[in-house]
Formats: structure tokens, C-alpha cells, sequence
């Protein structure tokens, strides 16, 4: 199945000279969306998974039914202050200022197998950042699935060592 | 299975004062997390579904694995300027202040008929907004689920003439 059928292309989104790739119309037709979540599950099934993170917001929507079907604990990374328990936290740059990324304290114990799950990777500063705060507390990382990968902007250069699986690439 | 064994009690958040249910233990719990998906299907087995619309960002948690265990097209409701296509938009009152809740224009057609699902109700503002936007747009509102009811915020009383299915209440 060709998953870019169900990619829209939103030109200056979130600002002007950005041409976003929009997931809805993957949402939004059920074969297309099943498809993508069971080939992420076919990606990593060889790894012994203890837990996925799926990273705010967008990340929830693949991570979750991913978690759902295979049976594995879905832990949800969110942005500074949304997370209501005690939290483990990294702060990583954005082109102006910088952001945090949280897991609860309790939510992967050391040693633990762990699958971080977003919907893109474009510079990859997100999913650095989420790599570095699972394995701060003790995780160890077994791979990065993505939907869509902007393969210009080198997001897999921030996480060299680390298997990225994405479902397409531009 | 008694799911308020998996929401942990946190004091004082977001601000002091408030008691609030966080639902991250059930989302670890594998078991848990899928009777929480499959109940919710349960409750909606006889409603026909052209859509279920997920809010942002702990809706999208529990609207995906239940949009993909059923092939029903799912479409997130998310907070102003996060959606890069043309999108309907209601406002609502929050306590301080108003917020506003989108989706694509191109989401829901006339006549579909939706399912709105959220992880709480608590004063059922977001949710009653989310009812008028799909209405707006020519959409009929077969129900509304949630993991969790805070009762005594008596949200239920914004969504009258609703099927409004809660798996657990405080």
C-alpha cells in the first residue's frame, strides 16, 4: 500500500515556505491507518518490547493502538507540566528557545525494553531528547518508529546508533 | 474488572485544590488499557459509526486503538492553529477566558454519523463545544465516551439528549 496516497500536503503551515505533511487522510481511512500501524508493529517484531513511549501529541495516535494490539504497557511523553505525578524531564533547543519533553517517574523501570513512537521525524530534536530522558532513567532504547520522514533535515543524524523505522520518506 | 484500580489520585493538580484522576496506570496495565477500549466499542455496538472524533491530546489515547480496532475513520479535534488544513472551529468559556476547539472542514460530512470520545468529563465544556462543532458541520452526534465522569461537576448536564457513556465515575 502506498501510505503517501494518504499524506496531504499543506503548504506554509505552521509558518510561511513550510509545506507540512499532513497525517489526517491517513487517519481518516481505516485500511490506510491499519496498515500503518500493524507494518510499525512488523518493523520492531523481533525486538522484546517492555514498553512504548508515544511522544504528544500527534505520537499518541499512532502509539496507542500500537500498544493496544500488541499487548505492551503505553507510556505518553508529553511537553513540561502536562504530566499530573512526579516526572523525569529533558530540556532540548528549538530554533528559538528551547522545550522539555516528561515521562512520569514511574513509568519505565531500568533495564526495561523500550520503543519510542512519534508521528515525523524532521531534525529529530524531539526524539533525541526522548531518547536521552528513557535511557537517563534507565531504559534501554531498542528502536524509533516513525510515520513519515523528512530526509532532508537529517533527523536520523541526531539519533545515529539507534534503528529509526519510518513508514515513508520524503 | 475494576478500573479505578488503575487511575491514581494526584492532589493539587493542575492547581491547588484539585484532585486530579490520572489515567497513565491504565495505559500501563495492557489488560486494563484494552477491556477500557473494548467496553467503550461495547457501549456503541449498536450506534453505526462513520466517524469517531478524538480530543486532544488524552482523547486521542483512547479514540485511536478503538478507531482501529473498529476500521472506523478517526479524526482528531484539536486546540486552535494545531490543525494545518482548513478547518470549523467553536469557542468555549473556560474558567479564565475562552479557548476554541477545531477540525478539518473536511472531517465529517453531512449527515455522517460520529462518536466523540475523550479520557474525562469533568465540567463537560471541551466535550459540549465538540458536539456543536460536528453538529455545525452537518454531523450527527450518536454519543459521547469517556474513561472517567466526575459527577459531581455534573458535566452530563451540558450534553442533554445525549447517550453520554462513562466506565467509571467519581
Amino acid at each position: 500500500m502506498d501510505l503517501t496516497q494518504h499524506i496531504r500536503d499543506v503548504p506554509d503551515f505552521p509558518t510561511s515556505g513550510i509545506l507540512f505533511r499532513d497525517i489526517t487522510p491517513l487517519l481518516h481511512h481505516p485500511s490506510a491507518f491499519r496498515f500503518a500501524v500493524d507494518q510499525m508493529a512488523e518493523r520492531f517484531a523481533d525486538a522484546s518490547l517492555d514498553a512504548i513511549v508515544g511522544i504528544e501529541a500527534r505520537g499518541f495516535l499512532f502509539a496507542s493502538p500500537l500498544a493496544y494490539n500488541l499487548g505492551i504497557p503505553l507510556v505518553p511523553a508529553r511537553k513540561q507540566g502536562k504530566l499530573p505525578y512526579k516526572t523525569n524531564s529533558v530540556s532540548y533547543e528549538l530554533e528559538y528557545g528551547t522545550d522539555s519533553i516528561e515521562v512520569h517517574v514511574d513509568a519505565i523501570h531500568p533495564g526495561q525494553q523500550v520503543l519510542i513512537v512519534d508521528d515525523l521525524i524532521a531534525t529529530g530534536g524531539t526524539l533525541a531528547a526522548t531518547v536521552e530522558l528513557i535511557e537517563r532513567i534507565g531504559g534501554r532504547v531498542e528502536g524509533v518508529g516513525v510515520v513519515v520522514e523528512l530526509s532532508d533535515l537529517k533527523g536520523r543524524d541526531h539519533l545515529n546508533g539507534y534503528s529509526v523505522e519510518s513508514l515513508l520518506t520524503y
